[in-house]
């Protein structure tokens, strides 16, 4: 994949390659583990290897089908260094296997400690090497432009947290200013961002997350976005359905990513696929992946998109 | 130290034995570290050991003078799982020495992936062993919640990030409502979140960042949350001064530590220590240090805890 090319554009070529917008979430849970994979104790070593061998086999299933995969770092972290290294080595295998990987930190901070992070994660000169990171717009707009600076450098990219998927959401971003609420103010910066770092495809490097719980307000962003692609969480087991999601898409079927975590990783156990999952816990994994690009090709403009 | 005490007490019982307030903050810097500790190459290795060494020097000058040490993740992710396990070694070494640690992650997600942050890093039974971590509210009141209920079977603490140092931090965290503004709506939540945990020195297990340079705020702030410990960035090379933090000390002399990171760490690059550095980085460490215990003693409520 072209690295010298913007994040925004980047994103385009390889969700317009797979013919869709599906992001799986690569959220290792040890008690969700299919039984082969279990680590023999739960040592921070050996659940860390166990993490490291399981995100690697989704990605065997994944990485013909989809463009991008997010990795969340929590669950990698919980498991301390030995945690902290599968990370490296998943991300590394991932970016092998042709996909994009969003790294899910919701990382942030100010001035040159922002920057250490974004130096940290943001493309191939980095220690991580991932091709962009969530971040948390809480700090301000100047906790931002260190990110963006290093992202643009590094043509990768960030996605800024702007309505997220949880209920408690909407305590403090739904707070309204006469200037608008909280999400739609930090909303207008990220589309400002995104505007001046357009590409190709008139998408930026600066996205945002917009969980898809909340179909609304999912069409009123990305009304208010139209040069940001959007990170939409909360498919699938939060209860968003292709429906609700169709509202983040544009028309062209570009600007959303929509992710999945464990309804993919853990079809398995899930009863529509269980009786392939006894079988193949994989082989779960590719159903429940088809069926969802299927779901968003239906229902979103997504379906333009699709490759025959 | 009685790890089985809550956080409010275990940060109260550190902070009178020391006699003082101030938390060191462990932010190591390659270009910035003494010439006898420069790494011989760049590579993450390399670095990462440099930083294990830095710290772990100023631990040793420090851990008679302080109560607490804040180690700053993004300068020790930034060089990867290299980096991570730099980290993983200062914190055990700072604990070793009788030290509380406070990891500055600004951390945070929502349910399950929130709580498999607090479990990784909070208490001694995690990964990373620390005893408070600081948290952003962004997520919401529901995003917090499992970082109070891990730390409150871990004995450890949480600091939620109110009102940052920064100039772009007032971009959302000012925005004002009917109800008032963004940061006031974060410091009610926190001051009920401490209100409920309090121990024997009437304060609790969640804290608040909340910044040296905004004086007026701060004092308000302090009003505004009487149980909460705040942990108050931005003195010195952020131009805090000592009469800036006063107002952040309750009259007991407890209830604040402030932070200084550059001013410490690297005191042997400063006019004043430059001749004590020049021989010894160390001794400017040190000399800086009770500098600045004696400036807190002498201009604010903390001179009460003074030991003679």
């Amino acid at each position: 994949m072209d690295r010298l090319r913007g994040f925004g554009d980047r994103l385009a070529e390889a969700v317009r390659r797979r013919g869709n917008g599906v992001m799986v979430g690569l959220d290792p849970r040890l008690g969700l583990l299919p039984e082969a994979l279990q680590p023999d104790n739960a040592s921070p070593r050996e659940v860390a290897e166990a993490f490291r061998r399981f995100c690697c086999d989704v990605i065997d299933v994944v990485a013909p089908l989809v463009p991008i995969v997010k990795p969340q770092a929590a669950f990698f972290e919980e498991f301390g260094p030995a945690g902290m290294e599968a990370l490296a080595e998943v991300i590394k295998y991932a970016r092998h296997k042709d996909l994009l990987v969003v790294v899910d930190g919701k990382r942030n901070d100010i001035g040159s400690t922002a920057e250490a992070y974004a130096r940290g994660y943001l493309g191939a000169d980095s220690a991580w090497q991932a091709d962009a990171l969530t971040v948390s717009p809480y700090l301000g707009d100047d906790s931002l432009t260190p990110f963006v600076d290093v992202a643009r450098t590094q043509h990768a990219g960030i996605f800024v947290l702007v309505k997220t998927s949880n209920p408690g959401g909407a305590r403090w971003q739904d707070v309204r200013s006469e200037q608008g609420a909280i999400y739609q103010l930090v909303a207008e910066h990220v589309e400002a961002l995104a505007a001046k770092t357009v590409g190709d495809a008139g998408l930026g490097i600066v996205g945002a997350v917009v969980g898809a719980t909340y179909p609304t307000q999912l069409a009123e962003l990305r009304a208010a976005m139209p040069h940001a692609w959007l990170l939409v969480p909360g498919f699938g087991s939060q209860g968003g359905t292709a429906r609700d999601v169709a509202a983040a898409f544009l028309e062209t079927g570009l600007g959303a990513v929509v992710n999945n975590s464990r309804g993919i990783l853990f079809a398995y156990q899930r009863s529509e696929y269980r009786e392939i999952g006894t079988r193949d816990w994989q082989e779960a994994v590719a159903q429940a992946t088809r069926d969802m690009i299927d779901q968003l090709a239906a229902e979103t403009h997504a379906g333009r998109l699709r490759r025959n």
